[in-house]
């Protein structure tokens, strides 16, 4: 068997082989050739010992015990919420038929990952939850639910891991199926939006609504042909990204939009406000004459006194300029944004030193029209929705802790079982039982005759806040020694009330 | 748009058309026409409406909200036994590089689904939890780790999906990895699967548990040849399934044993005991000549030491006739099977009715190697571990829910806020946001104006217990009617105390 340091080597000689080929330009039959060679040697040749490449797949990532503990924490979080809000939860399988997800994601379409064919049927891995949500109550027949489903979505985008952008990921998403009465259901789509986000604690936040149907009404009355709604939706959506003048730039010269017709839109796209704003474009002379645009506002108008009664306008916008990606959306939409992710690396830097901003950690909005796609009759289900960016979150959550001086605790250990003295492995794993079938969170060290101090470290190290000691002299009196770690305090307790003891002590 | 009927009715004719055509031995190329012809019908035609198969893919299923509540509770008893036993969790991708997976599953490989090649590395889905965990360790040159993993792994089996095998399933996987001091972990397994079993509350269950070393001392005394260890192994393994008759003729005509080889084999895997079959055997004239037996009875006595301190020897039984499938163990193994599943359909019937059996629901074993095989040295990190076979405790408790006459909730929701009289909307979400932000799980139906009785429906459906009427005199009077839903009581709380008054009620 070859060594690494041979093959290694013989990697190496090839490459260069390579690299040499190349540039004298041989023959491609030769250059073919020394890769084939090359290939070879990474396989071990004839060897037969294999050179791995250990990682993960591009864009992806393990979790470890650390992220895990933060991950949960997230979860507990969001999962409370949608709870608080009468939620149930579906969950679905990560590959569908491949026809599911036709025709649902417009150019974003090339980005799914597919199955190889090995005889069956053609699937492709989920790209988010709500086609398949919509797949599940077309399938069922199920004409309402409020459902939540957390699980991972994946995409064969360019991953831009720092900032929590993956290959796969997890989705949060809530959704509101039914046919109900106008803006009730949107109202607590942000009503949750806003109390994930505020109990999450990550700072700042507001969060912008818009219509769809405010959007179309807009472009018409501004004289954008009907055909170009779209595509020049799409171009909005850049707002938060690029100025108005590149935005501009972009409507007129590559979308061929006459600039008259662009700056009527950049007048509307620059306006915010609440309620008023509403009320205010119901009274303006072109946007009134509009079907679509009056239908959008006086829902706008109700939705924002739902949301006085819910006390969460202090962070909402109406904001023209919000358009979002995804062509499903049919009424109301909205995003959320972090004004800045975590305080400025010192603190004593000032307030004035702001964080990088991370953009959209939430969005969604009313889809009406896409459980009909699959309905074999065409039958529609109003669906209104929001979706948790919770990998930004995790991003957050992550460097976060990182700067904290809290330890994160990746166990829940309440009690090390342990013992100064040699020959006691017996009497340790007896009592750990007995705390087990107590319910009492136990660890012991799988060690015949641990030292007290690597005990005592592993408690340190792991934030296990109690050690029981066991010694002959404990044995006899029918005590146990309980230690507090922080403290070094030690007591002894009476066997029969260590359950209760050590309870009371890590409530 | 042509209509359903149309189409289907095309899809009919054409089908017909490429059946005669084939009954005809019409020519291929008409034949290929007439099915291209059927598959445009199938897209729709001209017309562009697609004829939609709605289903999830084979072997695989949504979970209802129902399905997801048991799935729930069944996976908080596993999780909270891995916490008290001082287990952190990690995560994997749902794929690895396809290279990372070979080699690892033998002849099971072809049941790995491969991701298509669209560029860039080759991908599968995950076979199993253990495999990655092996590929974690080494990649992050991790020497010790107590963790459990709860996630779906994939394979293109033959699905029984009534009887819990899907291409899509769930593992819940706790291993301990590192160098200690032997068997302590490997009894810590075996103590987890017991408490696990017995908190479902499946019924009689136990425990077989047996040492590859003894295995193969046992195959070696009683003169089978070293390379057929695993496939007679393998044959083994079917006695659980299979007679020892029937097991000996494959041993006999498939595998090229003698009649005498089989038949002293046939004596060693009869036998069951405890501990004293472990001492039995260490005075076995043949057995005490084989180190490797010798090493496995050796530590086999010291497992049931550490059992009994554990208090667990009730349940497990050393068993010469397990084998377990997979390649990669080389030390203890166990396997956990359910005595029966659900008690019989009608409980009259008397104890001795019993259910079905459904086989393993647990197993595991030490596993030295693994690790190894990724580590670029080589190095070694001792494993063991168990697998809970959650599909198989799904079906069985999914069964038990329907047999039972317990509702099974989907939601937690604590109190409907309703009113019995008109235009009171506003003051409903008033409330239901005061409630929200107190913490309480509540719902408000998204209608104007509901009828009493509908939302009380609604109660009676979802098993919300209590309900917080609205109406004008009691908004005079500062208080709500706090309605019980099973009783009917109703009562009037001030304002101020509802929550108090809720939390008192639903604890």
């Amino acid at each position: 068997m070859a060594d690494k340091a041979q093959l290694q080597e013989a990697i190496k000689t090839q490459g260069e082989v390579v690299r040499k080929l190349k540039s004298e330009k041989a023959s491609k039959e030769q250059v073919k050739v020394a890769k084939l060679l090359q290939l070879k040697a990474q396989l071990g040749g004839d060897e037969g010992k294999h050179v791995f490449v250990l990682k993960t797949a591009k864009g992806t990532r393990d979790y470890n015990p650390k992220q895990m503990a933060i991950r949960e924490k997230v979860f507990n979080i969001i999962i409370s919420c949608f709870k608080r809000h009468g939620a149930e939860t579906i969950d679905t399988p990560v590959f569908e038929l491949k026809e599911t997800l036709t025709g649902k994601y417009g150019e974003d379409s090339k980005l799914i990952y597919d199955l190889k064919d090995q005889g069956g049927e053609l699937l492709s891995l989920r790209y988010d939850l709500t086609v398949p949500f919509a797949r599940y109550l077309a399938m069922n027949k199920i004409t309402n639910i409020k459902r939540y489903h957390i699980a991972k979505v994946y995409r064969r985008d360019n991953p831009a891991m720092t900032r929590g952008r993956y290959r796969e990921f997890y989705q949060c998403d809530f959704d509101i199926a039914g046919q109900y009465d106008a803006m009730i259901p949107d109202a607590e789509c942000l009503k949750i939006v806003y109390e994930i986000l505020n109990e999450l604690d990550l700072g700042d936040f507001h969060i912008k609504v818009n219509d769809r149907r405010i959007l179309d009404g807009m472009f018409a009355v501004c004289g954008v042909p009907g055909e170009k709604f779209r595509t020049i939706c799409s171009t909005v959506d850049k707002l938060d990204k690029m100025a108005w003048e590149d935005v501009k730039k972009e409507m007129v010269n590559e979308k061929g939009l006459s600039e008259d017709v662009a700056d009527r839109i950049g007048e509307y796209v620059s306006m915010q406000g609440g309620q008023d704003l509403a009320e205010r474009l119901l009274q303006d002379p072109k946007l009134s004459q509009n079907k679509q645009a009056c239908a959008g506002l006086t829902d706008m108008k109700l939705l924002f006194s739902y949301l006085e009664l819910f006390q969460v306008t202090d962070k909402v916008v109406f904001d023209l300029s919000l358009a979002r990606g995804l062509d499903y959306y049919t009424g109301v939409i909205y995003e959320a944004i972090l004004s800045q992710t975590i305080p400025a690396p010192a603190e004593q830097n000032g307030a004035d030193e702001a964080g990088v901003s991370v953009g959209s950690v939430a969005g969604g909005g009313r889809y009406d029209g896409l459980v009909g796609m699959f309905d074999p009759k065409g039958r529609k289900v109003p669906c209104v929705g929001v979706s948790i960016g919770i990998e930004r979150i995790f991003s957050i959550m992550e460097q976060k802790a990182e700067t904290s001086s809290e330890k994160v605790r990746t166990t829940e250990t309440q009690v090390l079982v342990a013992s100064a003295q040699k020959n006691l492995l017996e009497e340790r794993l007896k009592l750990t039982s007995e705390l087990w079938n107590a319910g009492i969170k136990v660890e012991v060290l799988y060690k015949k005759n641990p030292k007290l101090l690597s005990q005592l470290q592993h408690c340190e190290e792991t934030g296990i806040p109690l050690v029981a000691i066991l010694g002959e002299q404990e044995l006899k009196d029918g005590v146990v020694k309980l230690r507090n770690v922080a403290s070094r305090e030690e007591v002894d307790v009476p066997r029969a009330d260590l359950v209760d003891e050590i309870k009371k002590r890590t409530l």
